[in-house]
């Protein structure tokens, strides 16, 4: 169940970096790498800093067939690919959520501070876009705008605080995935942003 | 003592990182990444490199707080950051002073090549900056002008030669900081370069 | 002799660092870094991904004094450096092919799946101009031309299907070599791409 998310959220990231390599007019073999740092970078730099190596996407073969493979299909079908702009941004949203998750958990075995888990999740799921973004040299969209890191860092606290609850903690998992994604969901639908400091 | 002086380099290259990102444009939380990528980035790399993980501030909660309290201050007070800009030069000089140490004094526990100690050593002091610039899309500062790093290496070497001598290394410690610092001030103030090699 | 190739492969990079460095307009201590991390990243990213701490570089001081060696020459005989533009091109492409096959054997030893191998090889050959360019604020050249990194993983396939032959190692090390040398040889020779996919 969560691997499937996890292998949904991983297409939907690197599908979403073949479109903006697209736009930068990359080579096909800029465009791989592309898809692939932005749907395993995050994750890669969790692992770097907790010191749990060789990184993920190394001991598991799967997530480069589903990266190439989603990453391929893209290139083959991308005057296509607009009519799967919903279908995409959910995965994506969906996979925030989980990507979150995953960080948390991972900090919480390496028996860090609930902050820094918080932090290791946002990293998990905003990172890879981060990285993305830099090799395209452009400002990380994510310092810019969009609920996307707030997102994360509402479930991270959500699920610190029902875990001091006498609830189980697959529910908390749950819970706390469900509030990344329904953050998300409303912020782009209300166009909710944070607050603007630049004019007052 | 030292931690005192490590808090308040923290501050200032947090406040920093507040104000590049403010030149940016950036939204709330790009400010907070930017602020504590530049505070913590180059002590971040230099764990990363000698495999110190997890990286420091993951291990110290401290950190976190500091820089999230200073980049708080500095946004609600930006109007007025400019009347601190000389508490915030100096505070950014002794951190670097005192992050030159505390690297090598890594690289020396890690059984490294006094040479690959000041790298590090210079790597924890002027590192954080140049990831806020990669950031923030601009060519990192320390490429192109100012006696930073060369402080940093001028302190570096200061603090091996002295350890040739009989002197105990505590008083090694705190000259080879001062060097550091001093070349900095005297840098800035006397408009001290690296030598021009393109005009000649 | 491979530790023969790995120094003439250090000092192409280091150079091609220095060149892009002036280009921007770098300072003396930006552009010793450039030819650092072109001459060094890609080993780094490779060793960090894998948990092979501290890096390499670290634990052989060789490298630091071929790169600043290599770095110095390169600015004082900079209005030269034209007459050595093909030497510099072959030892680039010779440190590609002996990068690559460093890059795998680290893989192999990491007992990491062989698509992971040869990723990890066109890392260490590729990583180093990576950093190079976004360090200058440049798409990096690799994602947008260029035969380089599909001769590392050329060669990196020509290692694995001989690996399956009865061939002794040191033979399929060397002819895998070739592979990468030659493909990019021919590449450059013959203007041949990858295939363009903006127009169609």
């Amino acid at each position: 169940m969560f691997y499937t998310i996890d292998i949904l959220g991983t297409i939907a990231f690197a599908i979403s970096g073949v479109l903006v390599a697209f736009n930068k007019k990359m080579d096909l073999f800029g465009i791989l790498i592309i898809a692939f740092v932005t749907a395993v970078g995050g994750g890669t730099l969790r692992d770097l800093l907790i010191g749990d190596t060789p990184v993920s996407w190394m001991r598991d073969i799967t997530y480069t067939y589903v990266i190439l493979t989603s990453a391929v299909f893209a290139i083959i079908f991308r005057s296509k690919i607009n009519y799967l702009r919903t279908s995409l941004f959910l995965f994506d949203t969906i996979g925030i959520g989980l990507y979150t998750l995953v960080g948390i958990e991972k900090g919480i075995n390496a028996e860090l501070h609930p902050i820094i888990c918080i932090a290791l999740g946002t990293m998990t799921a905003s990172f890879g876009g981060v990285i993305r973004d830099i090799l395209c040299n452009e400002i990380p969209v994510i310092f810019r705008k969009e609920i996307y890191a707030t997102a994360c860092i509402l479930g991270g606290i959500t699920y610190f605080l029902l875990n001091e609850l006498p609830i189980k903690t697959n529910i908390v998992f749950v819970i706390a995935g469900i509030v990344v994604i329904a953050t998300r969901l409303l912020a782009v639908k209300f166009k909710i942003a944070l607050p603007n400091i630049y004019k007052e």
